[in-house]
């Protein structure tokens, strides 16, 4: 048995999505960021807050207790109460309630805010942030409207990133569903962008990416495909004045090799929202589902060879470049404590293909 | 990830209860002390018996046997038969059946014994016991009866003695079962006994425990707790001349993290026991539910972090107790092979607190 | 808790069986040698081919994907085209499609042929076989008819050759289906053989094996059981004139505590084929299904004391033989790279037994 290395970095000075706003009621939601269990809620004010999922006291789950009504957290064992940022506030029976402070009874916090509709968190406890999460696109205008999906996948994150943004295997994979037909001759240009890279698609003719329409004979899509770290995937089609569909795919790295994706597609067409949701949602969830017993597979297939063995082309645009700024995001912080992922870019590369 | 350490220890020179009597019949019972697998079954004369659970041959478990007419467990795989010492007595196919003595087809025994309907088995295998199991109290007179449950929990030992014998949590995992209504002053008293330690509850009104009357009305409990090495925890509740009820959970560790309890509750009172028992059994299959779920999520919850991180108050008056009790009892087994555990006391307190 | 050895060997340079010839059509067959996956299926010409089942691309499953018409392999993630010797042939959207050799893109082959239905590979990867598969017996004639069961059993190779070719477990699992009756005095000869060791049994009264037939009376059956290096057991019973049956059981070791068993029984007696075999089906399902729980339950056993410890009679003619010839083979190909298994031979031995 041979063994090897696994694609899993986990930079901490980023933010990480950890909820969807709507969740968050009368119970606290539990999740875990890289195998830390963390207990979301909202707080005083209704501010989203996220602990340390483990209680000082007998270390029972809070996300088992119940949010009280001012805004804390109360645990289901023996009711020791927090508020939103980790300290005891209350601890039943003590004659003057938990009036000391104790160290001992804290529970580390993440900093957290609502944006987008999502709760994030900030990857490292007891810390100020030092930038903002990612803003999801605006896409507006007549026949605007939004699908979002949920999938846990059975994968690193960056198996995961990489399935997302990969042209080619959507032709194998999900036949019948993409491509296929006469094949073209498609150029593919690669740039840096801000803490990510991006690539551009020219020359792919309407009808063999995921929409295709009779009267698309002859034009080409606009189609980027982006990342950014530290978890969002970005897939972007559109056919000037006609429609635009945004695919933002922001990803919770639940465990090294369990990953939370959320599925958030804004589209705007000449059709109402209300036909189009439909079908990009059913479309939506058949490929999840494939690309969901996929990653699985690859996965059970890594681990059972102890560590990763790639072999690449210029195709894999994304794969490589993912991993190293991913991988230079982590190495940064652990150097020298700032956050330096400015520092690493990717390449500027074309590349021609048949699809 | 954190690591820390697990409140676990096994004192062998102590009895543990293996089964209960009326479990032996014609099959031998399978469990397991401390990961060790154990076949019990009655011997020669009816006497109960002990077994490592692995035939000295393959390595079949004994317990898939089952026991011959004279007391002697015979494998199910090849037929090799035990007497209850562990020493082989047949060996199907060979011309002397097995005349001569094999240390080599010897499977190492633990001493047992049969008490209060309960079958204890030593924890050292192939020693003599040094004492006497613990005696289950007598609750007799009219209206006495009693009522048994087991239940398997998925944590440690002293997670599930630390439960049973805490009265705050009460107020909160038993919501409308145990508690509530105005809080009282309740001053608990906790004293050394032997091979244990002991807290009476004075002062709490009749209604807030698990007995509830309308005559009670002005009259306080009798109520202590008490834990004695190396697994017995004890409950007891009364009111002078009118009730008593005693409940005795007698544990056996299956494994460092999976802990059967037996729960003997006896009790006695002034009216008929077929009335009280369905009650009781009711109750306390609803209290052993949310208990048992509790004490999962609890061990679930400490695993995920690689060990315990308690932080106590002077409200917890037996998880440190208990702890150092059965940690000296442990050393002082190690240190000098003597049982050592009569040096080991807990010191004298006094708490007043508020439920 | 003890820790021991465990009676696990792999020597190489052997043919193990991998499918049955019929299992081969438009999907690959999936299995694994020793916990190494492996792509079974029919490359050019309909020659069995057996590739390491990682693609080399992405690691993805190979069985995962099809057969294409050409007798190659697609990876169904990115239609990476394999072909028989593991050579990648076809990367889709490189405009050269795959043409410059390149030593990332191969996957390792195993050496692979059909014979007696059945389709071999060879233990070690990218090497040439050094000798031939073992050829199952002929049983022809009239009333000739053949058997095949597959089991998956959970333990090691060892343990269930050593099961299949013990003959004093047969009284005891096998209650009421082999043996019982008067005790007799059966004489076994143990002798060496080509890469194994058989057992000759003379004095075994037809009627306590497992063909009963009233007009056996005084009669004695031919019986040999046999191993042969590395994973085949044979069972042989004939009367003289009457009937013989074969039972040859080639294994596949799927992990070392994990192991595939095809049962090919062959027979010829004076009775039609078509009445014998549904009896020798039912009969051996259910001997099967016998020695399967019995073997689990004995590897879990073995497991949880953290390997084995077996005592042994003269009754035991095969275990440690099988053990010996299997160790030797090993660490003959370790020390020198060649075969070496010539020279361990099994020493003879008479034993007379009650069964």
């Amino acid at each position: 048995m041979e063994t090897g290395s696994y694609s899993v970095a986990f930079p901490r000075h980023w933010w990480y999505p950890v909820a969807r706003s709507s969740e968050l009621g009368r119970r606290p939601v539990a999740v875990t960021l890289m195998d830390t269990p963390l207990a979301v809620f909202r707080g005083a004010g209704g501010v989203p807050a996220v602990l340390v999922d483990r209680c000082a006291h007998r270390n029972y789950p809070l996300s088992a207790g119940r949010v009280a009504g001012e805004g804390v957290l109360e645990c289901g064992y023996h009711g020791w109460t927090y508020d939103g940022g980790g300290h005891c506030v209350r601890v039943p029976g003590l004659p003057d309630g938990c009036a000391q402070p104790a160290d001992t009874r804290h529970v580390p916090s993440h900093a957290a805010l609502e944006q987008d509709g999502i709760v994030w968190a900030w990857g490292e406890p007891d810390a100020e942030p030092t930038r903002r999460p990612f803003a999801l696109p605006v896409v507006g205008g007549p026949g605007a409207g939004e699908v979002i999906l949920r999938g846990d996948l059975e994968c690193t994150l960056h198996a995961s990133l990489e399935n997302e943004l990969d042209v080619p295997h959507t032709a194998f994979l999900h036949r019948g569903i993409f491509r296929g037909g006469t094949p073209h001759s498609i150029t593919a240009v690669r740039r840096p962008v801000d803490d990510g890279v991006e690539v551009q698609y020219l020359g792919e003719p309407v009808g063999m990416g995921p929409i295709r329409l009779r009267e698309g004979a002859g034009r080409t899509f606009d189609h980027w495909d982006r990342f950014v770290l530290p978890s969002i995937a970005q897939i972007e089609y559109a056919v000037e004045g006609w429609f635009r569909i945004v695919n933002t795919i922001v990803h919770l790295p639940l465990s090294p090799f369990r990953t939370r994706a959320w599925f958030v597609v804004r589209f705007q067409s000449r059709l109402p929202a209300a036909l189009v949701r439909p079908v990009v949602l059913q479309r939506g969830k058949r490929i999840l589902r494939q690309d969901a017993r996929a990653l699985a597979r690859q996965a059970e297939r890594i681990r059972s060879f102890g560590g990763e063995r790639y072999a690449s082309t210029e195709l894999d645009l994304f794969g490589n470049a993912i991993w190293h700024l991913l991988r230079h995001a982590e190495r940064a912080e652990r150097a020298d404590g700032s956050d330096g992922a400015a520092a690493a870019t990717v390449s500027e590369r074309t590349v021609v293909f048949e699809a």
